[in-house]
């Protein structure tokens, strides 16, 4: 149910930021596999609170440990227990919006469904739900990497009204991580990343907040994962983006430019290419009749601007009293360089599942 | 897995063109709700090849049958099992592709995951996969109007470069549908509609294709439904109308237009419209922290043009032999106005799913 | 949920007797299988109505068809939809029970749990549901015989009080086979199935009818199934043999005859065979941990005797008036003979799934 | 998967002896439930090792802690998280064991399915793996008292030799659990209590083992839970209950002596009890057509001795050399007392799920 993702490489998440922990349970990870922390902290490290000058000023650790499924720093086959103790929970931040619905929040929906909330932190809708996704992606990218070579990359492409030029050049997916890890941005352009840090900083003066896109890259994605008609690779990739807190919208390849193209233009045409079929466009973002083809997948992510900002906001209370509200607490002005490793880790999650699905999908290789 | 949707409320589709017939059998229909072919039809009528001018000239009835789960035209509470029995499956059609790999279509990937591939008609690819969702859709939609006053919507915003104006009135849901319904595109501008099958039926006579955008609109969604945080109510959406076959792009409320906001106009402002708790704007489309909101939801959908096409591709043949494609056949210059009663069942059935489970989520209602 | 059952090789059924057909959808079978109806149809014959004089007089031909999933008889990766029409679903045959709950019987039950009840033919209730179960146990058998060799053979052991003796050898199962289905009790001791059928023919003119014992065998069922901890092999076996309508038990190995041993009798002991590890003893019948071990797989299930008798019963109308139910229609007064497919069917539909997801456990193999 | 129970009130467990935790992740709980760990401690205590002279010396106090799904003891309607950390994870115990594989344990079949093997504590097939199970079913049992006054007691009805008479009177659950939890071996009759506590004493002198059978007995749980066909409330029972170690049969109701009976005996005839529909006679055990009738729900379990004992046995090592095994280590004689509140959980699993369940299969009632 909710919580839970995946057919085989399946993952269950739990956690909220007043708790004592927020982890993730990976079932079926097949046996064998060599996994220590040291594989998983690095892409929690991109993703923690506090790293940059841009992110929330609240510190964590996140330090994951790995409590089960693992013997002599092999996998099992058994469930793989992955935790992350939450070390700076104030309840008092969240004292003032005790009685208040913050808009675009979750507050009032979480109310209406469960009669019941936390205004602590957010509960269950807090950002710190994605740590578990975002270690156990770490486990999915070993796996892809190690049997596939699969190398997935997402940068920031937009922030507000920054955009990377169409035509960007992102074919050398090493020499785009290379530049992009190495600002605060996560953005492949240099001289943008820096634009986009002053807008950044500036809006948090201003007490404002900002959206902007996030660009998925991988290669060495093998043809054929994907299962028809429901778990096609391309839906499965939008539940787990559109699961992302803030994600408002899900490009596959084309895109909504696709709305306004022909079909002599969008068909991908096949070519031989030294024995290896592919094809001379990739409108279709490395998936056709919901499989992947070999070619590159491309998908663009669109998130909204921070919900909580420190600008005065009408709004109403539990009781239906029309109040303003003025947050104080740590926010993210813009929470896209921290997502990169989450929308990396939700691919990867889907593609192993798939990987593994896929190995029983064809009679004659069983 | 790949053919089932849904966690309580969930539906296993089957069938492929070149086969006897298609299908889909609804689990865990709540008894006792008023069911008969009657109410199933209709959207698979808007759904049917041959309607109109603009689709292709295949003629299938495609009538439904229910084959199990209603008594005295009643729900049981068993397993109910739709029927749609394939009428005109001519493998003549598709002779001619039997070794080549049509651009942008399922035939390679298909072949790449199974080792095997249904040349005719494009096998589980084939839009005929969509009957069964349309039929169970209905029902879905049957029991959202009895219970909850739900209402649904698709209709088509955009053929190519003919878009509705920024600003298209589309508060009144039955004006909408109205308009919507009484022209070949499913437009609710009855003059962008005129244009829109003008350049359609050109577009016919070149023999390439066009894409576009579907709008859905709901109204009487009631707050409450959505199962964070990986079956939020706009992860499923986005998962269900990314299996719509030439599907490229999601959009829940604001989408891709976000990115460029601040948060100080992104926040929908709660106001306490006559007791109850409403939003000023709805760029959050109706859903926040992955829970409805009880506000109208709004999801746009980009659709490519339809890969079928009649001017020629260069393409490889099974061997990777490089070959020119010449399509024959019959197919839909453009498909948007066939899926607006898809996109509609998609939504319907993500919607009663969500309704049923809600009703366990609140221990002091149970 | 309720009519799906497997992970991977997954099965949804539906039907009821009253209606229009009953069937199943198979998903994940691999592609490239050899499948056509004929694979199918002889075990449905094994399970068909009025097949002997031991069976109800009811005449269902109980012919199957494939709908969907395959091109060319070869399986395609799709869901495969298999159906069999109802012919003679007489309403009248149940117009005496319309207000009445037959005893032991799902009338109440189904009408406290769905507000609502098919008084025709027991509805879900009916033992036509196990016919989907069967055809699609066919096919599952068909892929553990080719690739794995797997042998598969359920016989009755008991009927009333006439049981196997102790120590009976059914070291050879192709012989156990031969026998047993050579009569109609099937019974692999022919002396003892002519006393079962006097039996049965006597019970039939008291218009009363008989419980018994199935055992099940099956050999080549390689090491390595099952899923550890819930989806162990026995407990998946267990769980769908009671799902058989009037099982009320069931056996691993020792089965209840393990509560009064001690280890040092139960253990089976490894030994080495011409390089294979196998073991004296198979108290554990074949699992151990929950994971099959190669040796024999050994069960046995306990049926009921058919609630339906003609013999006058006290009991309840809807209303709560108590009366008196005197049943006409048709009926087999002991089910066993006809439960031996069934109990094959499930078992093979356990091991195949098992099988596929054996695939993906061992991550030096993938 | 493999380490996830249920449909929506699902739990996911994971823990190994040798890890730093077992635990537990429940998902679905409806919110509003007032849980804190007193409420889950007393069953682990009833669990845990070392509480008297029959089970293991090992002593862990297993501890649990709620991580996350609370606030201000209330659960959100999030994951529940369940932790108990280990204590007393000895590698030396197992050092012996190390390339051998132990008759009648997992260590075999684990290395074939999984190619490797934990040789500390049995790994994932350890009875740790049962405090998951357990500390849900305590969640479940709350829910199932408040909601329904569910009462679920399990007891030992037999060790080896050692059985409750025929006709024992445990008509009154009360009673029955009195006297059973005031004993060491959780029998409902003391003075067979302990005469089974001599044996077992004795047996753990000679270095042997016993085995026996539990049974379970709940009032009140309300008729129409069961969700036909293959989650019949006597097939999910059938499956938790095997999947608990040791287990080697069950029986619903009459069980296997339901073969040596007659349809006229066997007939639960139903009666109007004060204008409640009762049954006379409770061979069904309180499941009919696989949906709860609201009568009592009657199980019987049965055990194996366990495997480790302390006498020499034959067995072969990894490379397949016949080798003796002495296993030293700390092992329960006898493992019924322990798992009679894991029986227990189980069943409340199961009937919590299909509880929350049933809330939504009734159209009129939505």
């Amino acid at each position: 149910m909710g919580s839970s993702l995946g057919r085989l490489f399946k993952i269950t998440t739990y956690g909220e930021s007043h708790g004592k922990a927020v982890g993730c349970v990976i079932e079926n990870c097949p046996a064998g596999l060599i996994l220590t922390e040291k594989d998983i902290q690095p892409d929690l490290d991109r993703r923690r609170p506090g790293q940059s000058a841009l992110t929330t000023p609240r510190k964590e650790p996140d330090t994951v440990e790995i409590l089960s499924g693992t013997f002599q720093e092999k996998t099992i086959g058994s469930p793989i227990s992955l935790i992350v103790y939450n070390k700076e929970a104030k309840e008092s931040d969240y004292a003032d919006f005790k009685d208040i619905y913050r808009p675009s929040h979750a507050d009032f929906t979480y109310h209406q469904r469960y009669g019941y909330r936390t205004y602590v932190g957010g509960g269950r809708a807090s950002a710190r739900s994605t740590i578990g996704v975002t270690a156990a992606g770490a486990v999915a990218k070993k796996i892809l990497k190690e049997k596939l070579k699969t190398d997935i990359c997402a940068y920031v492409s937009q922030i507000h009204d920054l955009i990377l030029p169409n035509g960007f050049d992102n074919s050398n997916i090493k020499k785009i991580r290379d530049i992009a890890e190495k600002n605060d941005i996560r953005c492949p352009d240099l001289k943008l990343a820096e634009k986009m840090t002053e807008k950044i900083k500036n809006i948090k003066k201003e007490g404002d907040s900002l959206g902007g896109v996030i660009e998925l890259i991988a290669d060495n994605v093998p043809a054929g994962l994907g299962d028809p008609v429901f778990d096609r690779m391309d839906a499965l990739l939008a539940q787990a983006m559109m699961a992302i807190p803030a994600v408002k919208g899900v490009e596959i390849g084309s895109g909504f430019s696709a709305a306004s193209m022909k079909g002599s233009e969008h068909n991908d045409l096949f070519f031989n290419e030294k024995g290896k079929i592919r094809t001379r466009t990739n409108y279709s973002g490395g998936i056709q009749g919901g499989i992947t083809n070999g070619e590159r997948i491309f998908m663009r992510i669109a998130f909204k601007p921070t919900a909580t900002i420190r600008k005065e906001m009408p709004t109403v209370s539990e009781k239906g009293e029309e109040v303003i509200l003025k947050a104080k607490g740590r926010h993210d002005p813009c929470v896209l360089p921290r997502a990169v490793p989450i929308v990396e880790a939700f691919a990867a999650l889907v593609f192993a599942d798939q990987y593994l699905i896929s190995k029983t999908a064809n009679y004659n290789k069983l």
